[in-house]
């Protein structure tokens, strides 16, 4: 079954938001089974959503569009619909009823331009939506079915998970395609390509890599018969051959990965971050449950405050400066103790877009203070990548993840150097 | 100038890449006077990029491809350009050079299948790549121009900047059309569409209304003769209309509004965080020189470490749990001294998606901490978006800006409280 996206909306033409939806929708359809062949973003102006929709039925059997069903001036799609299947858009009492029950509920004013919403195209099915307020629409049309959800990300999640994903797998069948995403750390895109060229060379399998700050994440396909056993050995493969840089699997964050460790061995950890100002601390909270293996953390963005707060020596910084491998473990031992964690893990660099200190932008060093005193200290040469004002953000993303990266190759007793040579451990169980 | 955009990539399709370079070239060519009228991706199939630079070309001016132009396998664009030209790849000798050049200088090997990159369609032009790799290229259609950019954003960006938009530029003349995006913090997006509709009704002003958690901006639009300066006098009424929420305009982030105010009264502010895990600390760090505003915080997610490292008095949190106004407000006052900031700004509260302490998912204290012992807390009653495990991302940004936007006003002595009286300033000024 092939589906098509459409997406309306001046402001993603703009630029002013980022298709998220589509992404999602995309995920979704495909671990359902359902590909989606193009996916185009269009302007709020009915006549252009007609002529994007009849195309789209041209080539597919049916078209998802998100967006243009709220309540202002420039939500055109319940309009497009109607016009595209040559009919009225017609008041629909009952559901008038319920948006005026819905927004009172909320102790708020109904504004008059809200009621049209409750407009619908004539012989439109609606899609329930228990998750806002207006509805979605299934529309029939000469190539095929039009499914309409707002724009609004909560919403036409749970529209699509509760009533359209369901309709269209049921259509669309068993997949003959398995899917499977393996997530790396630090290792470079095309020494990973080279590594596997032996795997994207075999019949039926597909590699894609989607690159991030100091991530790699790998979407190995296998379409045709037996396509999940097959995937099964794939994947082993590809893990053989990438060893263990690979950290996880789909949707599961490095901080994920480190929560899990540390709740199965009955240990904490403490953050003491500098140039990441809290990035690392809110990775691991971003886990349910974190409480149970993050104790907290400082961001001791002054320097003094490494001194002060996690007993820093003040002739180290005066001397170095705050970024040095020894401020790195001296931050990791300050903050295990002062927040009585089993583990602290403490940052300090330049992020950029200037130098400090007489050191290069993406001079990095992460410390990792464990029981009975160990310590490793690792300084990555983080690339700076390019001259613009990214550099700031990128670097601080990659130091969070060759951080959470080194904590956890110390939970599982792996080497913590870089296979790329580019992560040195300086200093390894030192009392 | 009419331009369409072109994304080449399975994993944008298959949503494990959200299209941030669309949204930026949106953005960018908007800036430069040049409509975009249609935005569509498709997958690594040269016979479907074909297709659609074809129908781009049949409808716009010119067509932008972005991805494809890398060393892997999946990277066809090459190929699909120089199809839809008619032409042949050839090898580019000087091309090939550079690019054994510029692997050698990284001290990497090069990969054989990175010598694809020095193929280009006959009769090309090159687009000088001063950030990477792989040149883009300009090809000339039956219908049009297609620019084939590559997909890593910040090469992408810097061809786009340095090369492309200039030629751009001087083809499409000056706009007519001038544009303006303000900020706004904690209004509700129907409650703005509302008091702004006498300004959708203007002649030639357009209204996009672009929501995130807590923040909706608002993009302005005036099109016609004299557009700037009538949009000026848009600007001002939109900023009558909506008062004190309007925080900022275009890309100023609410942290880089709080560092300019503090910066400008010679003032500091320490975080002291539990629920956002370091997530406001993150904020206030982004901004390239926030050394000088934030001297730093604390993480104090176990309960425990309120009292320990910030003197939350124990028998309030034995009593009340870690979520209660004067939890908030000690945490503050805490972090204040125990960093020696000018200000502290705390939070605690539920995110989800489970109740704690027997508070409800959503409740959010906020403490902010000032000079001479003043103090403000404020209990926000966050909505609960639907009760998916989003919840606990977007509470937890709904919190940042809630409390950067707290401590706005408070330097800027507006009125705490929300216009909607979603927020309630609890307590003001107490010594």
């Amino acid at each position: 079954m092939r589906v098509e996206l459409l997406t309306v909306g001046d402001e993603l033409l703009l630029g002013d938001t980022i298709n998220g939806n589509a992404a999602w929708l995309g995920r979704r359809l495909a671990d359902h089974g359902v590909e989606v062949t193009r996916s185009v973003v269009v302007g709020d102006e009915p006549d252009v959503i007609v002529a994007a929709v009849e195309s789209a039925l041209d080539r597919a059997d049916a078209v998802i569009t998100t967006g243009g069903l709220g309540p202002t001036y420039d939500d055109v799609t319940r309009d497009a619909l109607a016009k595209a299947a040559g009919v009225d858009l017609v008041r629909d009492p009952a559901l008038e009823r319920r948006l005026r029950e819905r927004v009172a509920r909320a102790g708020r004013e109904l504004q008059p331009m809200a009621l049209r919403m409750a407009d619908v195209p004539e012989g439109a099915r609606l899609l329930a939506n228990s998750a806002g307020s207006a509805p979605g629409l299934r529309v029939e049309l000469p190539g095929g079915v039009a499914y309409a959800l707002p724009g609004v990300p909560f919403e036409m999640r749970t529209i699509m998970d509760e009533v359209v994903l369901p309709e269209l797998a049921e259509t669309a069948g068993l997949p003959s395609v398995a899917r499977r995403t393996l997530r790396t750390a630090r290792l470079w895109e095309s020494v990973i390509a080279t590594r596997l060229a032996e795997v994207e060379a075999m019949d039926g399998v597909k590699l894609a890599y989607l690159p991030d700050p100091a991530e790699v994440k790998i979407r190995i396909t296998v379409a045709g018969r037996d396509a999940a056993e097959r995937l099964a050995g794939v994947e082993s493969r590809v893990r053989e051959l990438l060893g263990p840089s690979v950290y996880g699997v789909e949707d599961e964050s490095l901080g994920l990965v480190v929560h899990r460790l540390l709740l199965d061995r009955g240990e904490t950890v403490a953050t003491a971050e500098s140039l990441t100002g809290g990035l690392i601390g809110a990775e691991l909270t971003a886990t349910p449950g974190s409480s149970g293996t993050y104790a907290g953390g400082m961001v001791t963005y002054a320097t003094d405050l490494k001194r002060r707060l996690l007993g820093v020596p003040g002739e180290l910084l005066a001397e170095h400066g705050a970024v040095h491998p020894d401020v790195a473990a001296g931050m990791a031992a300050g903050a295990r103790d002062a927040l009585g964690a089993t583990y602290g893990l403490a940052v300090t660099g330049v992020a950029g877009p200037d130098p400090q200190d007489g050191r290069p932008v993406g001079t990095v060093y992460i410390g990792l203070a464990g029981p009975g005193g160990s310590l490793t200290v690792a300084g990555p040469k983080l690339p700076v990548p390019g001259t613009g004002p990214e550099i700031r953000a990128v670097i601080r993303r990659m130091t969070v993840v060759h951080a959470l990266e080194l904590l956890r190759r110390r939970l599982l007793g792996l080497d913590v150097a870089d296979e790329s040579g580019e992560a040195r451990a300086d200093r390894e169980d030192r009392g």
